[in-house]
């Protein structure tokens, strides 16, 4: 089981962290607002801790759960902090209006974080192409992740199992960058009347579970 | 059921070509390889016919199932032959190398397409996530698509529902950039070891078959 520190207490937070839990993962919760942060740590129980904003995290993987534009701010807030760190990004730099993204051509949210991030961290993109709300129901879905380190990705994929998700690996981190226009994709998809946005995105065999 | 022809003698035209018989539309295949062509129409059968290449073609939805490289010379070579035609470009601007697309940054084939082809055609971009022996393999399966023109994608979308298969809107041709970028991701998906590249993308709700 991985030891896991979440910064944020938002819909995704919640979402990983309840499943972390269930998962028998030891999980820190981390926010800016003190009683929130409380609040969202005892809702998870399961001996869930609250962290102390821009302190070391306890966990060895650290999980952004922030809004896309705080992403690269929280990193290099936290600086030398990340240290040997694995650090989880699930944001998505997605326009407002959804016809592309803010992060420049051929780039990603991942590899900004990646130059912010101290050398000994090793980021992997992760939880972006699934919502939050079908997180939340419990299904069993597929998780997308990307990455250059093979280590840090390695305890990524077996957190992602211990969630009772199957981890698909996309390559590098340089796949981070399609890895967010898929989850534009999703949101086009849903405004076009998929599912209502019910919907996951699965690379399973056809008819498979 | 739709009147559909067929630009291309290879898997992806045998693979729609024979599920588009079996829905019951009218198919016409065309290849510059006069014996390939009359082989590929004997063996789909179901009235399948063989078109001269460069002549104006019988379906009302023409489907370019060309390798990516010769997508828009193919185009500019039929020049108004295409007039008034719903354009399927099904093809994948990807390196050889999977690293990235040879189109330009923010551009898709598709849209060179549309820019090569004549004012009243409209382009649709279809198929292009779905891999070719997958398709053959019959299961059901959603075909994401995007155009401009809401006719031309509602006759697209009810010529995938013949196939027996799910049409799934993701919006305007601007999205065919990140459809494009989607099936990169899959082949790279595959390289890391997701089901031997046995595996569909789907968006469907969580458990749905």
């Amino acid at each position: 089981m991985s030891s896991i520190s979440i910064i944020g207490v938002g819909t995704m937070a919640r979402a990983i962290g309840a499943r972390a839990v269930e998962g028998g993962n030891t999980v820190e919760v981390i926010g800016r607002d003190e009683a929130k942060t409380r609040d969202l740590a005892a809702s998870l129980g399961g001996g869930t801790t609250a962290g102390t904003f821009g302190a070391t995290p306890a966990g060895d993987i650290v999980i952004l759960a922030v809004l896309n534009a705080g992403a690269v701010p929280v990193v290099a807030r936290y600086g030398n902090a990340l240290a040997g760190k694995v650090i989880v990004d699930i944001t998505n730099p997605v326009k407002a209006d959804a016809t592309g993204l803010v992060t420049p051509d051929g780039m990603s949210t991942a590899q900004e974080i990646a130059e912010a991030a101290p050398a000994s961290a090793h980021v992997v993109k992760a939880f972006n192409t699934v919502f939050g709300h079908i997180l939340a129901a419990g299904h069993p879905l597929d998780v997308l992740f990307a990455g250059d380190d093979a280590r840090a990705k390695a305890s990524v994929s077996a957190f992602i199992e211990s969630l009772g998700l199957r981890p698909r690996d996309a390559g590098g981190l340089g796949m981070a960058h399609w890895l967010e226009g898929t989850a534009l994709l999703m949101i086009n998809l849903a405004r076009h009347g998929v599912g209502n946005a019910d919907f996951a995105l699965t690379v399973s065999a056809p008819g498979e579970k």
